[in-house]
């Protein structure tokens, strides 16, 4: 970066101005996984666009599911998938390795690097707090064991933490009525806390450009669609599967109340923070 | 139960009077471990008393290690333990096993029973909001990898949760300078966070009665003994090994200006209530 | 007590744990009286309760007549009581010493005593803070004097004390519009300040087990009934007169918001305790 | 008052000014007794002097002793009264005759007054949240009974109410170590709390004009004297007699911290508020 | 003033107790202008009431316009005045004459004059915080330039201040939708801030004795009207032209929730204080 | 800026992190004069780099004198300067066109202009809330008038209005002891009030580079020098005569417990940007 001029730099920065009081002292939900999760590089770029926005006075939420490491530890530990209509069930033991890797191994890590910038930061299951509570995913055809669905966010130990400088980092484990461990699906998740949060924005990060209309046509990315027709292409069938549990998180998010949702290439380095401060943004932006 | 008449019930509420008004609005560390962890009975009576103590307007803080679960899924993870000088080595792998296994697994599993008391429990590392910062514990034999030894405790987080009317539980991973995990002992981890918290007590459930003067003769339980003499047992060599580390954690407590530090009987259901609650006490005591 | 072992003490404490949990934070107001007022070892026993109430958390309130002392005094003052319809008439000179009595004696006594038990009590009555407004209670066959109704609580002095720790004891006398004193019916003071507070109890100690369906009965004992059913029981006369008011005040409480109202009997031995940390209870409920 | 013009109205209030500004917030202790409690016509003026401070921005605190009721009401009672070495004992029953007419009778009495003006007052006696505490006064030549001298002040109520908008009124009964009544010098408490409070004034309502010189000679009035020549005037027996309490509670306010103590003239309609609001001032003024 | 006995004093003081009760805590806005700002005698009158106001309690605001001076400023710097329609027009360099005299020498001299009286005054325009929005004035007649009509009130910036215990003193300069200046009536600003604040009182202060209902005759004074006639005064044309922007004022505030609204006599020194603290007031008063 | 890529973009906001962390909360006091306040794109430069300051968490309070416009305005009036030992005097009139120009015009253009940008100012002078209390200058050789020296700030009201999200802008102009203006020097302004307001940095915007060391020698601009080399720059006659108030400025605030204090070069547009958000920095800075 040697090359830019201090000039240029506090163009940059001036440039920035508009959205920096815009999301002055918001709260901004990132549902953080894929890519971004991975590389080493996509990762410090995430956490140092997490620390940013926390010190120019928004409130950063990041929730994470466990992406590859889940499977990699399951492998290790000799443990063999079972499927019931086509999708894996967790047993015991799977939410057993679940629970170790998201809230033990994942969780802390992310605190551990956001630390590392500067921020301090508190990990969380939805266990802690109750702050996610599930209840067991319906099934026909037949008992997915530990899969479960979000009932109820608790946002209380959010507001807390969020308020007092905290950076909350939130693990797709939730809690069942009788305590047990849920394994929710994160994207969910994040919408669901985006909601009950009144967040600004949810913004989830994916591994592709954002959503097309023909997922094989690249020149159909959509920048901008109201939630009702986010709704129809599920029901519809024309959204790509892989991005469903995306866009429904968007639209949980958007019917609750948050004023735009997003879901944009986390493979690109520093994308959170292209889209929350310049004029075009980035990805697809789904609104009421 | 039935056998107890309400007016008995009611004496031995009215008996707890004066402890009650004696801790009312302080906090007291419990370092919660051995059998107690194990059988499911003692667990939930270790909850009960902890739930207990919350109810009655003290601020009850739980740290926990990891007991015979981490061998266990080092095992089932097909790990083999190496030996520096005598200790067993902590290396990247092992540190993650252990990580997971605490932050993960015991810690929200501990959240979990809380919260089926009734009482709202947030699980923290020594990572999150860096809590207990570490370095790696010197050893003349060797490198002992990922074993740290605590130097710094920042209770800031402690303080809010407690506060704010949640229990918080601590496992016993500390960070270091660069973000990376530390396994430390659990007794010490108490012990600190003890001294910071400017605690009324410190208990360490253990699973022997107390400490023994001659530890082969169970008539020689030292009821109560002041810090000097505690630190003169260690220095001589007279106390039993395996209750070095937690006679540690009472003298850093102590030292750290805590009014009383106790070793008492997990084995024994209750043994929180009755070591706070009468006029005895159980196991052994150590004040300035 | 001492043939009781720690271990059945410790149950005894963990078994009130779902009570504690249930009225943490929350106001009872408790009306004193009767033999409970008269025998020192009873008196004792209501002093510990109340102490204990305080310090697991809970915001006692407590409203007292003047039972006996009133009447002895009048007579060492030579004072000859009139009566109108049947009704004791309260004249300037027995109104100044009811209020020496109550807000001087009684109510200074109760605080004195609470203080012993380690709780900081203010004795405040109607007077202070303008808490209970009355007007003269009406009466078709003469002026009763000073005997009042109550038309008005301002809680605010009660709010203010309970939150910052104090325990608020309240004597029968209330102000008039001109600043005169009333003598009003304790009983209906701890009802009307109850519905005021938003009370989660009321308790009414008597000298009886509870509300009889036929007094003549002891094996009539009504153990809970709702609020309709209560006044039906005053319309249809097969109350009890001398529970008339009590009744009242539990009926003023009720519709007035509080959850539950209690007529218990005061000559027992710790029976608020009894009544709030057991199952069964004691003594007759009426709720909505 | 018709007399008076708007403009010469406004002319007196403006100049108020320098010692509106100069107390603003400030507390003022006032000792209430003698003639000014007795004749309603001076009764009413302080109670409108003490309404005025609270209104214009100054926490007033009223001490009061009992005056010639309780006397009254002994006789009433037929209670003979006994001495030891000249000075009055107060036994169990004159302790109670006490107690009743001056927190009960007295105290309230003051309460209701200050409601007419239109200010909220709390009653309060020294039992009340432990307020004043004492001991029995010693005596060479027998045993006193509940004759007290006081030993501790705990002002925190009085700052909690003052701080919330309400006029504390202290009756002179202190609290002995095991929850006993003790009669208390009014004046002494005064002193007590006025130190206690860190007060900006303690005025002490008299009989006389203030404090004379020589006693027999009118014209020997003291406007301003210091802390040092009012103890020597103790010491030396010049003081006169009945002014000694009054100058004894004057040198423990001024001793205590606070800036002036003034002994004046209640007889004297308004002279709290010719002492406050004018320049001379009027009676005996003592500081550091 | 020695004529004046220290007893008279007090009675006066005494006097104005019931208003102090009344207006104690409240919010008065006080319209200051004329004669009022010129006279050096009449203007050290003000202050003081305005600094009295203050330290009984009350919470005034002053809004002040810019009398001769501006038309001396102008004079002085060589400026010709234009007029559209009768109506002076206020050019950018009339503007910046007026925005220099009233926001720079008058405002903040009367804030230095304040706090000659002890208080402390922030002086403000409305540009500062945005607190006086205006738009252009229409006229048929042609541009009246920087004339503007006030459009909104954002009253945060006064309740910091007063509520902190400063005294806002605010000068009749508004901000438009650009940024630029308008000048705006004073008589109006107060109004509209009277309304935003939910003051107690407008009270405007004029060169005359209050609103007549036949100019030419002084005995046709109206001590007080309802905001309807009020508004019927204007339309039918009976009321004097230079009360008008008064009169409006009063309507605006009165219909904004003001309680009361006072022209009154500005050359009559201690006229405020005689407005508040008298039975009768002076002047004219509108009201609901 | 179209030609920068959103991912240069980004990278300039991370590069920014350290310094958004350093002086996150913090008080940032600048003193805005010279060209900067003359050219408008320089003027919106600084108006810029303000409100980012405030909307990245920094407290920014401006300074400033009057520039150009109080000769112009002087020149416009017809006014006389006259010297007293080579120094201009103040003369009341003068005093007064400086009041107006200051306190007035430039101060209000200033707010206005970052009300524009989005945040909300407030302007004061050094009499608002006795900010700034001056004496008058000592000369030799006659009288200066109204010059004034720094004696004393008050930074309550800075304070208030920062922690409550507004930005003080702060004219040149102080009182005396008795009421009147005194025209201050606005450098020296800035460094009472950087030193008052224990600021993390003083910046004061010049027309030259820096310091040089020596003035002719344009290679010789000082990056960094300690205060006591700034004051033996003074003492020794070295530094530039134009530069010395802004030393003494800077000195001033060091000594005061500023952490460091700047001299930059105005002309640059977002120099105060490049100063605090860049590694090198620029112009001259002092530091203890």
């Amino acid at each position: 970066m040697t090359i830019l001029s201090p000039e240029f730099r506090s163009t940059v920065l001036i440039e920035a101005l508009p959205y920096l009081k815009q999301f002055y002292g918001k709260t901004i939900v990132v549902k953080y996984g894929g890519n971004a999760m991975i590389h080493e590089e996509l990762k410090m770029s995430v956490m140092q666009d997490i620390a940013l926005l926390h010190f120019v006075g928004i409130r950063p939420i990041l929730v994470h599911g466990g992406g590859p490491e889940i499977s990699s530890m399951m492998k290790r530990m000799g443990h063999q998938p079972t499927f019931v209509g086509g999708l894996r069930v967790t047993d015991a033991e799977t939410m057993e390795i679940v629970e170790m890797v998201l809230a033990g191994k994942t969780n802390k890590g992310i605190v551990s690097l956001l630390a590392q910038q500067g921020a301090r930061a508190v990990g969380l299951c939805g266990k802690d707090a109750s702050l996610v509570v599930a209840q067991q995913m319906p099934c026909d055809e037949g008992d997915l064991g530990f899969v479960g669905e979000v009932t109820t966010v608790y946002p209380e130990i959010l507001n807390l933490l969020s308020e007092q400088g905290y950076i909350p980092v939130v693990s797709s484990v939730a809690v069942g009525p009788n305590g047990e461990s849920y394994n929710v699906n994160a994207d969910h998740v994040a919408g669901h806390i985006a909601a009950a949060m009144g967040a600004a924005k949810l913004i989830v990060l994916t591994d592709v450009e954002g959503l097309y209309r023909d997922f094989s046509d690249k020149s159909s990315l959509i920048q901008r669609m109201n939630v009702k027709d986010a709704e129809d292409m599920i029901a519809d069938g024309s959204a790509d599967r892989g991005m469903i549990p995306k866009l429904e998180a968007c639209i949980t998010a958007v019917r609750g109340g948050v004023i735009a949702a997003h879901m944009i290439d986390g493979r690109q380095p520093h994308s959170l923070l292209i889209e929350i401060f310049t004029n075009t943004g980035i990805g697809t932006m789904i609104t009421a």
